[in-house]
């Protein structure tokens, strides 16, 4: 008489229980794709889509992890339990040099209803941006209800991960050089949130004006980007802007996804997850084929040889597929 | 009595003849991924192999630019024939707002041994370091001695970017927030020559002292990587340091890329190459595939729907192919 559905396994029911150990060592197998790993994420799967995830993204050096730690303690202070994925596509080899400076956001370690991980490497085929979609996944699931998601630069890479939030938060500071003020140009793409920090400093004024300027610039329709101005090493004292910042996320929040914004919204995140799936699933079966054949420095070998052209040895590679 | 060989394709022809118009044609054809592009790409492949490959990249604010422009002319100096792919993925939706910053090298536009190419988008599934590894391949081709590949970031893009180059230099200025300093780590481990520009400014020693130092922490042997100083913008004149930047890469070609650390260095070099064409052909294949079945975004709203989890829908999507 019993459904045909069979019970979750230990794991899933630890991590859907919310247990912390058990969520870091699913995202551990997660980065190891190890067997039984994707298995448990489809399990999760109907358990996600609770969470509200936040992106924040933006020039080096514009206080980002300050402004994540002020909205980690603005989320406590609701009663939110709050994730957070420190993700740094910039260490490919250091191991995540940058992390360092993440110590700011340690004074949230003991808190048991904050959850800090961090995303250092990403696979030689495999993408940044889809490990940030399971371990979000894996929090959802967990139960955190709001989800910073925090990167540190301001590349393709930046942009792909931002994906994965439902409200993107751009934080910038007065008087960059023109060089990094021009780096903006990809980042404001993405923005829903303009986090103008250091609003202490001098040219504030200037910088808002640009970035307004930059917003019109844009061709199309005009998003309706709100520009908040904070300074995050206040905390969150009257005229940090924190509490500002907060509400315009929220604002964003019931305007982009309720209704058919929302549906439409929803679609485009899940391509953006189905890409990177796709696209990890491919690269292990290209590892598993070139294995086979002695590896990839073996083709690469006959291609230096004069063997073969590298095109064609591609299509090879493809075709055994 | 003749040989089976067929003759090569009138655009071919053009291109092996150095032909600017030609050359830029089939760039663009490779962008656009059309059909005899890539038979294009084989049949120049025999023809190529000759040029010498340096990418520059480094910290936003560098004046890499300047750099570049400076090392142009260097090698014109030289009598050498120059080719420049300027790479930016920071711009994905933008088209390029950074490059309006390349200005400084228009004065080389109008000499006719110097070809500058802009790559300022990337495909969704594709890759910017195939399409370096492509224009790198039809500059070759065209005769240009010299390739300089340029990068604006310091993400994983430019890494990947770089693999293309024989030598690449990293460029970063004194002076430089404790954030962006950190951020050099990953671009540390490419590096084959550190360049400190703006070596005028104060601080220069301690930079210097602290790139010594981080060399120095890497694990492993220590790679023997010069740091040269440089003012670049003070051009070739005296006390300016890019004649001994110069140095410095003929240095290293001297010593990477002779015997067996160069068949080892070329062989790194195909299988970074073969990575990015395997990609790009499964990436072709997928989009095939998914227009076959309505698109990314039909998928995405089953998805949506809650009628299949993202994880089976990818899987399903692969298998189809």
């Amino acid at each position: 008489m019993s459904t045909s559905a069979s019970s979750p396994s230990p794991l899933v029911r630890d991590v859907l229980a919310g247990d912390v150990r058990a969520g870091a060592r699913l995202m551990r197998d997660l980065d190891d794709r190890r067997a039984g790993a994707l298995a448990a994420l489809k399990e999760l799967h109907p358990s996600t889509g609770r969470a509200y995830i936040v992106g924040i993204t933006g020039n080096p050096g514009a206080g980002k992890s300050t402004v994540v730690d002020a909205l980690i303690a603005h989320y406590r202070a609701a009663g939110e339990r709050v994730g957070v994925v420190a993700v740094d596509p910039t260490s490919p080899f250091s191991g995540g040099a940058i992390l360092g400076d993440r110590i700011r956001m340690q004074r949230h370690a003991l808190d048991p209803d904050v959850f800090i991980r961090s995303l250092a490497t990403r696979g030689h085929l495999g993408g940044l941006s889809r490990s940030t979609f399971d371990v979000v996944a894996v929090l959802d699931a967990m139960g955190y209800q709001r989800i910073l998601v925090e990167t540190v630069g301001v590349g393709q890479d930046e942009v792909d991960v931002m994906k994965a939030a439902h409200t993107s938060v751009v934080v910038t500071v007065p008087g960059l050089g023109d060089d990094i003020q021009a780096i903006k140009a990809g980042l404001l793409e993405i923005a829903d949130v303009l986090c103008v920090n250091k609003a202490d400093r001098e040219g504030v004024d200037r910088t808002v004006r640009d970035l307004m300027h930059m917003l019109d610039l844009r061709g199309g329709e005009r998003r309706d980007v709100e520009i908040v101005q904070t300074i995050a090493a206040r905390g969150l004292a009257d005229g940090s802007g924190l509490t500002e910042l907060a509400a315009a996320i929220e604002r964003h929040r019931a305007k982009a996804w309720r209704g058919d914004d929302g549906v439409a919204h929803a679609r485009t995140r899940a391509a953006a997850q189905l890409t990177e799936l796709v696209r990890a699933l491919l690269a292990d079966r290209v590892e598993r084929g070139l294995a086979a054949r002695g590896g990839l420095i073996e083709v690469a070998a006959a291609v230096v040889d004069g063997k073969e052209d590298p095109y064609t040895a591609a299509e090879r590679i493809v075709a055994d597929l």
